[in-house]
């Protein structure tokens, strides 16, 4: 379908550091998120569930639409040709690809350890880049990145309950470092505990029994009753 | 442009009741939000911005773009020609309003004692309706309204702040009727008031002195610094 398309910030986490996935167009400086088209004949959610795939080998990840992007600056024919030529593909100067397009873009938090993104025929790379790393990214594609973090940073709890970013037990330390680094800061250990147990989000198991001389840290799950089943895309 | 559309649902409250702004179509009954079509040269904002005031007569309102509604399922040619033909339009088989479109919806929240809202010509009516007494709406309307009703229960206060929905000062009171109006159902005055202290949004001001043998309530204020300016369209 010409005019629409999508693009998805997948940020990902190692229980230290955030991350986001970026891609290389072929002989190109172009940086950019993982994004596509819509079918005629799909739901968006189906398009994006699919571009992912295709363009990032990546499958069955929770996705949630953010924000769609629609100013009349956003198009950008000449970034779309340099692509397209530089992969080899000639195109005529009215290609759909050079119409004007808003993207409906998407984010989701995974665990990139689990997980091994591959670059589609366009794409030299594909890699993830910390936040203080980005590469300079092509058309409004920081901007969007921005939104997603903006977005990812409200109600954190109850995002992360449905994303299976986590093991099913955690450690409030566990908890602690994936605020942080989505918050971009440190946090006070005594003050975040206090504040994620008055939330009544958490149910304390057993403790966790490392060995370690050190006092052993109690385990945590999230209530499942607060539950707030994510778009599956 | 074709395959993209925008649909709003205006929330209004008058101090004490919810209302959605739905307009009826000439000769049919369809009843539906107000919505429209993006030109080519005009940004997503910009077309609801003006698709708003040339259907309801509504000027500077403050929306908020919340989903974007993609399904397949969602296209409705018979309506679009049942609305078209009813208004006295002919048009061929293949006219590009038959077609797929996604809907990218806003949403607003206002006083409607202050807003005089117009039918344009394709309307017969546009009418404030209570939640529990809207009509059947066309297509995906009804998903839309509890989508934008969700969201805008989402962090109320925060949304609340950038509305000019309250006076400049408003009573504990005027807040709770809010949050019951969009809430749908009554609250403890005792604890809301002690949750929304808590939230550190408010500044107290001087008692409202109004005659009356009752206690005098204090005004409060939104403190201005936590202000999140939502998108002007």
């Amino acid at each position: 379908m010409p005019h629409l398309a999508y693009d998805s910030v997948i940020f990902g986490f190692n229980g230290k550091q955030l991350k986001i996935l970026v891609l290389e167009y072929h002989n190109t400086d172009f940086f950019a998120l993982p994004g596509g088209f819509v079918k005629r004949d799909e739901s968006v959610d189906d398009a994006v569930k699919r571009g992912l795939r295709e363009r990032t080998g990546l499958e069955n990840i929770y996705l949630e639409q953010f924000h769609t992007f629609g100013d009349v600056s956003r198009p950008a024919p000449d970034v779309m040709r340099t692509i397209l030529m530089n992969n080899g593909y000639e195109v005529k100067h009215d290609y759909w690809m050079f119409d004007r397009f808003v993207s409906i873009a998407y984010y989701a938090l995974i665990n990139y350890e689990e997980v091994s993104p591959l670059p589609d025929e366009l794409s030299d790379s594909i890699n993830w880049y910390s936040l203080d790393e980005l590469p300079s990214l092509m058309m409004d594609h920081q901007q969007i990145v921005d939104k997603a973090l903006e977005t990812l940073r409200e109600n954190l709890d109850k995002k992360l309950v449905g994303m299976n970013l986590l093991p099913q037990k955690f450690t409030m330390k566990n908890l602690q470092k994936v605020y942080e680094a989505v918050l971009g800061e440190k946090l006070r250990r005594t003050s975040f505990q206090r504040k994620m147990l008055s939330k009544d989000i958490l149910v304390r198991h057993e403790k966790l029994f490392n060995g370690g001389a050190h006092k052993a840290p109690y385990l945590y799950s999230f209530k499942s009753k607060i539950v707030k089943e994510p778009e599956k895309v």
